[in-house]
């Protein structure tokens, strides 16, 4: 039987998410439901999208992922489940899922309008508990995907900044902040590839500045800023033992530059 | 095998819960185990008998509510099984239980009267983890509840602020504040149900006021004050991508009043 | 099938936690797998000590439990299995097991050096994920641990504040801080039997002083500052109602003293 997960903005310890869990085994009690987070940040879209895309993909073929942040609930934007890769996603389509269908183009989406799979009283504010949840236990049951309502073709996609490739560096920004107040960026290992076991990096975030990459947090003494590829294969700026979002006030959106500057072979080697 | 809930004040992320956990499962190992919260304020029971009252009633029938709020642990207040509808409810008899038996006459009530059921050794402190964990993992392995102890005729009730009819309105209050800022109220769709669909309502909660109901929170513009039927089939004020509690500065127990004015027609339908 | 259980400082809500369990889930889709806390400050390998030696032994003989407090991840700390008492430990050899292991000698530690049993690739900053949750998965699965890696003689062991025991009473030192603020001191319910029944206790901690040791919290009036043996069989100092943390303004390591005084009777016998 799929796992089944949920991710939310109602906040850690919010009794929706547990109306949620309680609607999801009233249909199937021997269902599995996994937290990813709800922590979201209120109606942060992005944030959520972001989270999705990193940790979905730990997860085992056929789980199926419910992403409830939804500003417009109610009113006209759609909810969807989407196939995308070997797991499915039942969400609004509000660009939730569009980091994940930007990376692999989903093979199905449909759009959920068979009120038949859903509670008998679906409420103008909380589809999440009232559509999204009982369809996620009948599909944990088997349901055929196809129906729960109309095909579509594409998704709601958010527009994200623009990572760029420059001649001697690559300029990209904070993507996300974690609990730690590690900076992760959208610089990815992949973009990394060309350079970085062979030349020095200049890395820069607001006033921070640190040079050379560092395989780990322990490689340097407690409080050093140092700019790392993390577990989720993106550069990230951390303080070591300490907060690097708090060294640097540093937030979601601010610009982080990387630089080679050839030839001074301080760089580190991190294979 | 029935699920399991657990409702605390213990705070996200306490160690006690996973104690309280560790002994179900050591009773039950296959128990289906599952959070509502455990963000209710310290020692706050009427946050989590609303809650309860608002939650339980998502979980399948069968469903074991175990709740822990309990300033008096260790003093002569009671512990309670109670059977609601089709569920069973273990707390302390300090009104945890009085909104659902308030609405639903408890069918059996029993006072736990009979150490063989707890753990050996019984703390002064934590009758959570030594008499509600261990009652709860065997009533879910099908012990019957009867054993547990003595019948008892009635559980503690809490009196809660009164909500006033009137003849151009309703007086009431803020029953609790979601993790998005908004404030739930003690008025309830059936309250509504003679007038709201074709008279303008004028809402106030301190120095908010708001006409008309909307029917979602994305209706109106970012930052608009609405008032709202909720997912709990209560009035609530909200701001549309923000917080009403932060905005009005408002908390638990403010008066919320709702006035008709008839004959100006911008009530929305809202069915 | 025995219980799996996660302990980290990666933040409660954080996604980190929920790669781990995508992980375990996808080795051992029948998995039972429990929060204790993801609260531990972070990096602070004592707190997570204390929590894990006062909650483990609630849980099933069996029980993987998994810790993952890791300063120096990617560094040449090891990774070790530890049996101690009838339950298996995963974490960094960092001292969080200490406690545990000075309580009960490890029957067998293992450090973990056989990579067939991680995932194919290894980050150097997310070990929880890459290495100790697979081998979980699997011990779960019925893995033998010495296949795990090469055998080691002792774990890191971390020194704590000694506890001292004087003609007329004991010094010791708040241990932590629950959410309730109450604090919880290294003085044992056993340092205690020889005197604590029939003479006065004189109980200070910063500005504060508690004469005699209460049973319950519910003993004395609402804001009193008491004294007792609490649920982990320890000496704590609460405030009724309220949170004694705050109102002395202490932490974690302040030294609390306790003294007899006898003849004077006020001593609550408390068995």
């Amino acid at each position: 039987m799929p796992i089944l997960t949920l991710s939310t903005d109602f906040g850690v310890g919010s009794p929706y998410v547990a109306a949620m869990k309680g609607v999801v085994l009233s249909i199937n009690p021997a269902a599995t439901v996994v937290d990813i987070t709800h922590a979201v940040p209120p109606q942060d879209v992005r944030y959520a999208a972001i989270v999705l895309d990193d940790v979905a993909e730990r997860f085992p073929e056929g789980t199926i992922h419910v992403a409830v942040v939804d500003p417009g609930v109610g009113t006209e934007r759609g909810l969807v489940l989407a196939e995308i890769g070997r797991q499915r996603f039942l969400a609004p389509d509000n660009g939730l899922l569009s980091r994940l269908a930007a990376r692999t183009r989903p093979s199905k989406i449909v759009r959920l309008t068979e009120p038949g799979f859903w509670l008998p009283d679906v409420s103008a504010t909380f589809h999440g508990r009232d559509i999204l949840a009982p369809v996620a236990a009948r599909l944990s049951l088997g349901l055929d995907p196809d129906r729960l309502g109309v095909p579509q073709d594409r998704l709601v996609m958010l527009d994200w900044p623009e990572v760029r490739q420059r001649p001697d560096g690559i300029d990209g920004s904070v993507l996300w902040i974690d609990g730690f107040g590690n900076l992760i960026t959208d610089i990815t290992r992949a973009m990394l590839a060309d350079h970085w076991a062979w030349d020095r990096a200049i890395v820069r975030c607001r006033e921070g500045r640190v040079e050379g990459l560092s395989r780990t947090y322990g490689d340097r003494p407690p409080g050093t800023l140092v700019a790392l590829v993390g577990s989720s294969d993106r550069l990230e700026l951390a303080v070591v033992g300490g907060s690097a979002a708090e060294r640097l006030g540093a937030g979601v959106g601010d610009p982080v530059e990387l630089r080679w500057e050839a030839g001074l072979g301080l760089g580190l080697r991190t294979d």
